[in-house]
């Protein structure tokens, strides 16, 4: 069978494993193109055709080139409404616009302060940057900010956008996969409904693909 | 007729103003509820159940109530698709998944820089509280990255997302409107494509009565 999808960037990008994520669950099969960010190729002509931005992931599927890990996820989900997960943005108009709330609120409030920590905390050290310690206790407030909000809506519901996992939930994995492996996953795990709900979302095997291919990633493409 | 929609927030606010564009946009009647800032209204208790982040703004609609202004925008363009300007968010999936990605990148890259610069042009003196110079240099750095790609981007098409004016570019308005209104206008309008399409989309009427809004905002709430 023909892979009419492909994914372009490296798995270890919170981005381009939010879309793997999606993708896994909606049982869509695609193909998975390596972008080498360590020799620059993000930035070359022929990439920043297909993100403007030189950022990844991009993705093409039939006539649609897109970019925008979370645009994507929903092109995926509308696209492919019958296949895999079939709630995973919604099944009617109250459950979609809950999803779009929460997944607007991983995006615009989760996603700062993480995106910072995951650098300071888990990259940083590995390219030999000297981590700013201002700048991690000033994202670890902001982010204990938003997981108490988070405790609270987890205290009455299941998942974020209601009773079942959705696209809402799936966005936060990426950049909670990486901090749970640094010293700071207590700030999860210390939160009992938090906690519960990383244990279950975690526990997806859409998600413990998604990690094993960020241990083994495809070769650099040519 | 029964007015049952309810924004709750000060037009001045951003995000707020973002919601009110769109329902002008969608001829959606909405009564405006403002929240006192300045007094505390969005962390007391009452609004906290509507805004569990104590952000502006919180939106009801029948049986629904919501948060995160760009979800807002999306369940008002769903929920009323025969109203006003029906093609705002896309009248086929490849539409909506363009206009999708444009209004991740606005959400994504666009607003954080955009934001740090209206408060610290905009807000920053009228609280008395003194600007950061280091802070206005490095997101001017950055949104000029931003403005660049969507000054290619409109010079191949007449608005981000395509040929007609969409969520995407209505979500900018806001931001740009203050940003055009200090002494940064030129990183708009010094280039071409950009300065032609800022021209377009804030000569909307929509867009023009909420710039009246946010001259005479609604009493304070009771």
């Amino acid at each position: 069978m023909a892979t009419a999808v492909k994914v372009y960037g490296p798995p270890m990008s919170t981005a381009v494993s939010r879309v793997l994520s999606c993708l896994l669950e909606k049982d869509v099969q695609f193909q998975l193109i390596n972008v080498s960010m360590a020799k620059g190729e993000h930035k070359k002509p022929d990439f920043l055709k297909l993100q403007p931005f030189g950022q990844v992931p991009a993705f093409q599927d039939e006539c649609i080139s897109l970019f925008e890990s979370r645009a994507i996820c929903r092109y995926i989900s509308e696209k492919y409404p019958s296949q895999g997960n079939k709630g995973l943005y919604g099944t009617n108009p109250l459950e979609k616009a809950s999803i779009d709330q929460w997944l607007e609120a991983e995006g615009q409030s989760f996603s700062p302060p993480s995106a910072v920590l995951v650098f300071q905390l888990a990259f940083a050290p590995r390219m030999k940057i000297k981590q700013d310690e201002g700048l991690i206790k000033m994202n670890e407030e902001k982010l204990k900010k938003v997981l108490d909000v988070y405790e609270k809506r987890l205290g009455e519901s299941r998942y974020l956008s209601g009773d079942e996992f959705s696209l809402a939930d799936l966005s936060h994995l990426p950049n909670a996969q990486y901090l749970m492996n640094t010293d700071r996953g207590e700030l999860f795990t210390s939160r009992e409904n938090v906690g519960r709900w990383w244990g279950e979302i975690s526990g997806r095997e859409s998600w413990k693909k998604v990690v094993e291919m960020q241990k083994s990633p495809p070769p650099p493409s040519a």
